[in-house]
């Protein structure tokens, strides 16, 4: 992977180049917090022309590494104001790590209203007009791409919300199956993307470049031993079998899982949303419970959800969005939840933040709770673009401001994940300090040894946690590819593994280092985006109303959370 | 003026007590800024419990110092995020001096639903339920609350737009003529008012206290020459004959009179909606031209505006509105312009920001250019609280992004006034660097030696204007009344009158250092919320779009707005 690209949108030219000295060791979201230090203005407006949209792939992308092919998405997040990497699975990260390409870079905007789709070639880049794709939302857009130039192309792209510039607007990646069922999903980057007028990027085959490794042996044999051992541990069984979902009934048990906009940590239909009953409904009608998100990956926790008449339905249809557009909706109907995964996807918005706007939504009294047919309608305002539904496509933050809603479950205005903060406090950490905004892939301590609901010492879990996911991240690896670490001797193996791709002694502390090295670039760029240890907060409710069935309240002491990620 | 009064809305308590030590010198603009560095977090959520809403009047309010009579409204802004004071005439401050009060702060919000009439008194505060009030515009509630407590009383209250929490609300304050048309327009402190469940502040009548002065003998003395100097100021006799819309014909010759959101810099039709105009219209329908806005204006800039069949239709009429719903909006139709402001004084929602507001509107194609009964039904859908109108009424910045606008004519999210900055640099580097965001009357420079669309010297020439315009803000005196300082001997002149107040020599130095001294604490508490130099910008158009008539472009560099308020 040794070339970036540097695509200008005002002028339409496209420079491929070797990359910065220094660069070699920085990838997926580290290369991005180092790309936007290094060139863009965090003071900058993130829908404006200073804003810079990067695609890369991580440091072991062009490498057998369990799950390494996750592609990242970065720029300043139009929905938070801060540094973003969003990163998905899907097939593009290979597609462009096979084109010889580590990076590409969007820049500028252009002065007119054309826009593009961006062919990307290994030596090449094209820009063709998109008039007749506007309007269209990812599957049908996916469609027709397919259809003019063929089935094997690999995609990223927006749908109508990134188009219109709704800050919870995704970039949505086809699947191994081609579908656009993958999603840089968080922080609203298809925004940026639909403000440089890109409708989508292809890449039409994959290119001749295999990858470069120092030492191959060294490689191959240390990761068979750490993918045994990924394959090996417990909760990856669970995740092949019944795919995140298999978390409804344990967040559930633990009294953890959103319900009624973050009032509740228990749902008393939770069995009707959970990973078991997806299942059997699947086994019914045909879908598929094991399923890779991306080529390469060997946990396979997707899946294939089909309607009840068998028909394809969703895919990558996560315990996240059950969570957080069923339980902390209160819609039972799973049917109705994949729907709207469904409508998401297509759309391009960010299902997690959506769940939490519908929920503000509720709350406000703009649909009654549990009503998912009036969910799957305010989600079709969205597509419509009706002033209701582009309130409603700029998140839960915007949204609940708008409706004058004072229960609003987001951290840097973006909306939390599926585990209450109050039973599971290092999470809640997490959320609040993460420099990404509210994120549980920065930092989830689910099943983590301890008391959860104890504040003591979640802290530092959430700390540890956070510089781990900041590695995975940088490496283009799946975070759930870090279930090895629980024996450290499995770390040691993936730092060996770095070495013999790139040279040089690596252990534990010096592979810990690039995710500490990523987080400190990723503070930087929000310090002087105007952030202060006071935005490292939840909100108050969190702390004021208790959970009542555990009458947990967030109380990590703020002074701790200022010292979270001392870096 | 010797107490405080802090009034908690949690637990409906009201304390009364000596201000604290070291306060005698702060008043009006820096006594908001010395509370709010001291006392409210800069990163709280405006509309939070944590912000505190603070009323108090100016260092020569208790004297008769002419034009002394503003009342200070000050918080931190839902609109801009900085912090914020707004001022307006009105009968307010002086009803409050008279209790013998200097300020007085609400703290904290109810948890419940209650929302109270305020009705202060000189050792009592009276929580009266408003339940009846709720849902009503200013110019009902103010009928029925004379109804209710006498024709005499004086009253700051909040429209539908404060009650919703429009981030574009204001806080209205009855004129002399008990009619709630003065405002704290800008900044929405309307809506913070609200969020503590606020429907009208109520002075039934004055109290007993009269002031006090070391030497009165002094004061008078230089008083008079002071107040003769200004009367015979030449800017003075025009806003006497003409009120502030004398300026649409001198802005409009400048070539920056604000036309089609900013595009241009003359209007065709600016004669239709000049004060010549008016002031021949108002002649017919026995209106009035020279009105004073609060008890001891001498200027007397306000008038009474009549409709057509000579009934009452608004009043404190001003350039800046007749400016930007005006010529901006490119609606030359003076009595629908006056209608928006009789509407948007109703509703509680700043004029200013309403009419920049509508020109996004305009500009993004939601009605057509020029047409003022659509913009009149833009503002009914802010009355009636449509999707649309509840997004209108939180001002330029959202209402733009929301509509996907890219020029939107804002600073720090705050709508510029109606002098485009690329033919007045000076008020430009104003716009830019207060920290009140986009504000005229931070330092207002037009009319000042030397050629205003040329860069040089600029940002001195802002500097100084905002410093004396601190200084006034905290005199509670009209920013007009500094029309004297063009002779530096009156500046000395009213040096001493605060020393013949307070005691200690003064000299210019030491009364500028009042501004100074505010300036600063306002930085300050800028900087904490977030905000850094790069805050301190125009929006990108006004350096890269020509005014066609001119050619010229703000063009002031970064590092000279660096450098505006050293402080």
């Amino acid at each position: 992977m040794k070339k970036f690209l540097r695509i200008n949108m005002a002028d339409k030219s496209a420079v491929f180049s070797a990359p910065p000295q220094g660069m070699e060791l920085f990838g997926g979201r580290a290369l991005i917090a180092k790309i936007l230090n290094d060139e863009v203005d965090p003071k900058c407006d993130a829908l404006g022309k200073e804003n810079k949209l990067i695609f890369c792939v991580g440091l072991l992308a062009d490498t057998p590494a369990p799950c390494s092919g996750r592609l990242s998405v970065g720029g300043k997040s139009p929905l938070t104001g801060t540094i973003k990497e969003a990163n998905a699975g899907g097939t593009f990260a290979q597609y462009l790590f096979s084109l010889g390409l580590k990076a590409f870079i969007i820049e500028d905007q252009p002065a007119d209203d054309d826009w593009h789709i961006v062919v990307l070639g290994e030596d090449s880049v094209e820009f063709l007009p998109a008039e007749k794709y506007l309007g269209m939302n990812n599957y049908e857009l996916v469609a027709c791409l397919q259809q003019e130039f063929g089935a094997k192309i690999s995609i990223a792209s927006i749908g109508c919300a990134g188009e219109r510039g709704y800050r919870n607007s995704t970039v949505q990646i086809t699947d191994p199956d081609g579908k656009p069922a993958r999603a840089a999903a968080r922080g609203g980057l298809g925004a940026v993307m639909g403000s440089k007028k890109i409708k989508a990027f292809v890449i039409k085959e994959k290119g001749n470049y295999r990858g470069e490794m120092l030492d191959k042996t060294a490689f191959a044999v240390r990761n068979k031993t750490y993918s045994k051992a990924l394959l090996g541990n417990h909760v990856v069984g669970g995740l092949r079998a019944l795919g995140t979902a298999v978390l409804v009934n344990v967040t559930n048990g633990m009294g953890i899982l959103t319900t009624k906009n973050f009032s509740k940590g228990t749902f008393e239909h939770a069995e009707a949303i959970s990973g078991e009953h997806i299942a059997e409904l699947q086994g019914d009608r045909n879908g598929v419970m094991v399923h890779a998100c991306h080529p390469g990956c060997i946990i396979k926790c997707s899946q294939i959800y089909n309607d009840a008449d068998g028909n394809y339905l969703t895919s990558g249809f996560e315990y996240e969005t059950i969570g957080l557009v069923g339980a902390n909706c209160e819609i039972k109907d799973i049917d109705a939840i994949a729907r709207i995964d469904r409508m998401c996807d297509d759309l391009g918005i960010d299902t997690m933040d959506a769940g939490c706007t519908i929920g503000v939504a509720m709350e406000a009294g703009e649909i009654p709770w549990g009503d998912g047919e009036a969910a799957i309608q305010l989600v079709q305002e969205m597509i419509d673009g009706t002033e209701r539904g582009r309130i409603l496509g700029n998140g839960t933050e915007t949204a609940g401001k708008h409706f004058g809603v004072k229960r609003i479950p987001t951290a840097k205005g973006q909306a939390l994940a599926a585990y209450d903060p109050r039973g599971l406090k290092g999470t809640g950490v997490t959320y609040a300090t993460s420099p990404m905004g509210g994120d549980h892939t920065c930092g989830n301590v689910i099943g983590m040894p301890g008391d959860p609901a104890d504040k003591e010492g979640k802290v530092e879990l959430s700390r540890n946690a956070q510089v781990a996911m900041a590695l995975m991240d940088s490496l283009g690896m799946c975070i759930f590819a870090s279930f090895a670490f629980e024996n450290p001797e499995n770390i040691q193996l993936l730092a060996e593994m770095v070495g013999a791709k790139y040279g040089g002694d690596w252990d534990i502390e010096k592979l810990m280092g690039l995710g500490v090295q990523c987080l400190s670039l990723e503070k930087n760029f929000n310090r002087l985006a105007g952030f202060t240890e006071k935005d490292d907060r939840l909100p108050a409710f969190f702390s004021e109303e208790a959970l009542p069935e555990s009458g947990n309240v967030f109380d990590v002491p703020n002074e701790e959370l200022d010292a979270a990620l001392p870096f």
